[in-house]
């Protein structure tokens, strides 16, 4: 079994020998920024984690595991556009460097690169089934951004469906990449299913966890503005959660905020003081932890010696730890 | 062999009984739009023919030629953004009846879409080789829209990098339609290669046909405004024959046209005038000419009886006739 950060490199390997072509240079630069600007390879990384699950060649899976993350990065600069937002990873998105057509353009080309890299695994039965996993996401993702962007301008969102976008927008393609690192072993569709389920439910941990800490987080820790959320009036599972569960006057009072503006003098505090009151921390935290163990128990069902499970759980444990 | 209209008929078929989902509306509504605006189904209707060149049952390739056609509409939708263009097919682009956002997302929705359909063909070679060759034009196109991008903001460009923008931009679709209709078929690699070939060729030949009409169509039978190119200062095949034919002082007043608003008064009659008395349209037929005599080749080649030919060479012939 190879480490993580051992799996990052040959990944980095791979990167550095499948470049983009040189032209058009408008075409392929903007593409390479983005995948320059970093991240934590999580996707690719829980591929070949799966893959390593079953065999020990883990060089056949990369070209799976570069195409999972170039999907990513297509969502990313596709999203940017959608969300007009001017900074990725601290520096400017590529649509506010270059312009919206290169965003739109270069987002398409990372897309069907992602496909071709795909192609790159296996025999025949094994990219068809591969094709075929990659489409089931990359659908779901697209019906998640959908839906996220349906929720900025809706006033009736329920927890289900807010649980429902997460897990397309999100959860289904950590679950799709470990479900295709399991399918590029070879791995029985009973293993391919659990991995699948094991990524699906730990995103959803994820994401939740990411809410929690978007308001409660060690700002030194946290790599955004804690508290932004609540400036921009985002429903997140905390305020959902306020809504369903907190006496109406609460809830009145979390809606009124939630229509006033970012500048409104306190905003953070006192939505926060609002969540505390309610106990609204311990039930979001619950929410996570359900869907952590959920997860896990799917990873334990996987029928592989514990010791090869060593890697992918201590990762999944250690992204899914509460960092208050 | 079946006539063009009943296979346009079993394409229609195909395409009803495989219609997006219901939700969420908002992605799929403008995807159902933009497909019911119509288009002759000239992709799709080359892949059903070149697979009949080989085969009886073309009901095995429905799904293949509806994927070309997600393709070309997904390439619409997203340069209809960069074109900022407000009509398409005399109706609103979709950006323009909803938001550049949902153009975004639908239109990357509608190309993974033609991915699902194109696993539904053939055996696992079958499908993989499909998916590979789909890649390689889906890159071509991307790279054909950027270089028609660059070309708006340059002065220099050469009729050879102008041809190869076209052939990237609209012929390797064709070229690729008919070979994958091929390989679906289990035709020769030989026999694929020439289908290639004669799409691509008769693809550029049809562009720049497209080139002449525009300037000297009848208004009666092309669709678009006659002389539009002129007025919006495209550099045609016609501008750039006549930049690199004609002398210096002819080459001069066109470039002063072309600096001229849309609003010049006599513009059109002028500038159409210039290209008549340097025998431009005598020149640009003769490329046609030479790219549609070259493509034709490629089918006279294909191993099959002059018989099964007969649909699939009228069909090109028809589109390649001068309109004028």
């Amino acid at each position: 079994m190879t480490s993580l950060p051992s799996l990052l490199d040959k990944l980095n390997g791979f990167a550095a020998d499948s470049p983009f072509p040189d032209a058009p240079p408008g075409l392929y630069e903007p593409c390479d920024y983005l995948l320059a600007l970093g991240g934590k390879r999580l996707r690719p990384a829980l591929l070949l984690m799966a893959y390593e699950l079953f065999r020990d060649d883990v060089a056949q899976a990369l070209p799976a595991a570069w195409a999972v993350e170039l999907f990513h990065n297509f969502t990313l600069m596709h999203d940017d556009i959608m969300d007009a937002a001017p900074l990725r990873r601290g520096h400017p998105t590529v649509h506010t460097r270059w312009n919206v057509s290169t965003g739109i353009l270069s987002g398409d080309v990372m897309l069907i690169y992602a496909y071709r890299h795909l192609l790159g695994v296996g025999n025949d039965a094994t990219a068809r089934a591969l094709v075929g996993v990659f489409n089931r996401v990359a659908i779901g993702v697209c019906e998640g951004q959908q839906m996220d962007v349906n929720f900025e301008t809706r006033n009736d969102v329920s927890l289900p469906e807010y649980v429902r976008m997460i897990e397309l927008k999100t959860a289904v393609l950590l679950g799709g990449a470990l479900e295709m690192g399991a399918l590029a072993a070879g791995a029985s569709a009973e293993d391919a299913g659990h991995l699948y389920e094991f990524g699906r439910l730990a995103g959803i941990s994820f994401q939740i966890q990411d809410d929690l800490l978007d308001t409660y987080g060690d700002p030194a820790k946290f790599g955004k503005q804690v508290g932004g959320d609540i400036l921009q009036n985002k429903k997140t599972f905390l305020v959902l959660k306020t809504l369903e569960t907190a006496p109406p006057a609460e809830q009145q009072e979390l809606r009124q905020w939630m229509s006033s503006s970012a500048e409104a003098p306190g905003k953070v505090e006192a939505v926060r003081a609002l969540f505390d009151r309610n106990q609204i921390p311990a039930q979001v935290a619950e929410a996570q932890n359900y869907y952590r163990e959920a997860a896990f128990r799917h990873l334990d069902a996987v029928q592989v010696p514990e010791s090869r499970k060593a890697v992918l759980r201590a990762s999944v444990e250690e992204l899914l730890v509460r960092q208050f």
